[in-house]
């Protein structure tokens, strides 16, 4: 716990590969708060034992210059061994906000999320956290955590950051080949016009679903298109505002996530 | 979180029937804190379907009285609907400390611990904490959420207070008949046994608990009786100080229990 410096204190939680999106949440962090940390940390509690624990990008010291640049005084990047020593057996165990989505395709992924941000908040004592909309049910989740273990915590979530064609930063938009990356702003498209359908009154899932299913462009296949409770996560059917269109799709072997709130 | 009070901030969670070893929590709390908070709140959520939530002994009026004599200005005591609002769906995952005795008799009831008291740190912001050591194994679970979530807060175990015959002092003593009131104590005896044995250098488990077993006088009927890690609540095999005698034992419907910590 932090308790001698200025407050309010804003925590930008990151895994590193800091890029605009992360950025823009240090940007925010800073108009609200006296001293804003960062923690970098590649949980490896939050990676299957398939995914890409190890090839994840890092980038320490560029991402420290990077954060320093923007008003960061103060970078938390604890040792695995550290965060997670010997015996360590304790876990948060999510409820069912985290059940499907990227929960069914991430088994164990919030359970990883949501210890590691209980544990990193407990070592800071933030008054406010700072997290991306790109990662919306990773936002419910932490939601959920905060308010049903009554933690003082305030959680500022902030918009998504995109390129120009409407790709959602990522660290991870680094694996995309040439051709997958030229598909993968078709999963913006897709969300956009789900939107754009609720927005005109559509008010069938199947239906305003239907429509942004065929905005993708291959090699992009579909893992999961739909519109959700904001909070619970639960389908939203028929729909009724306010809901959030998530969506994710394959490219090759790289899975990028996406969606769009509408209040 | 009670940031304006006299610091340190001691918290007695409890949930009522305040009987002397409560009491004895709360003058260790006041001899080493400037603010007193007693938690009451009986937990639904660490009783299983047929354990005696309902009929558990409440004296609001009375644990008041007596916390307040004994220097308590604060008694946080939630309803369970302002605990469990709708919608509550984060747990706290106990690990292996969890699985055996007490956690393999009530399948649930560390989780509901653990998830109550991670509650109750984070809305009254302890800066210590104190539990009796007759819930040694409820010590061990804790100790290990507070030590693997990072929460700056110091635990305080404080020693077991027994009737004069030996019996642990418990809010479920009331619901022993004379006969087996009577028959109560010999669960210390055993455990007393077993720690003589442990003293004089036995270092057989299975030779000391023996001892033990014969000093159990009927209708109390082993639970368990046992030489744990205190901290891991492995089985010690061979016996190594430091350990914990436990027992448990049944009396008709009710089970009482009870430790002794050899240092």
């Amino acid at each position: 716990m932090l308790a001698s410096l200025p407050r309010p204190l804003g925590l930008v939680p990151t895994m590193g590969a800091i890029h605009a999106g992360h950025l823009s949440l240090v940007d925010r962090a800073r108009a609200e708060c006296a001293t804003i940390v960062a923690s970098i940390f590649v949980n490896p509690l939050q990676f299957g034992p398939s995914e890409d624990f190890e090839r994840y990008p890092r980038a320490f010291e560029s991402d420290c210059s990077q954060l320093e640049v923007r008003g960061v005084r103060i970078v938390y990047a604890p040792a695995v061994d550290v965060m997670y020593p010997a015996g360590f057996d304790t876990h948060v165990d999510v409820g069912d906000v985290a059940s499907r989505y990227e929960g069914a395709l991430r088994p164990g992924h919030f359970r990883g999320v949501a210890t590691v941000c209980l544990k990193l908040f407990n070592a800071i004592g933030p008054d406010a956290v700072y997290f991306g909309q790109k990662d919306a049910q990773q936002c419910a989740v932490v939601g959920a955590m905060l308010r049903d273990f009554d933690l003082p915590i305030r959680m500022v979530t902030c918009p998504t950051v995109r390129e120009p064609d409407g790709l959602a930063l990522s660290s991870r938009n680094v694996y995309l080949s040439e051709e997958e990356r030229a598909a993968a702003p078709s999963l913006y498209a897709a969300l956009s016009a789900i939107r754009d359908a609720i927005s005109s009154g559509e008010r069938s899932r199947e239906s305003a679903i239907a429509l942004g299913r065929a905005k993708l462009v291959a090699p992009a296949k579909e893992a999961y298109l739909d519109i959700v409770d904001p909070t619970t996560f639960a389908p939203r059917d028929p729909v009724v505002p306010p809901c959030t269109v998530i969506g994710s799709v394959w490219l090759g072997t790289t899975r990028i996530l996406d969606n769009i709130p509408i209040a």
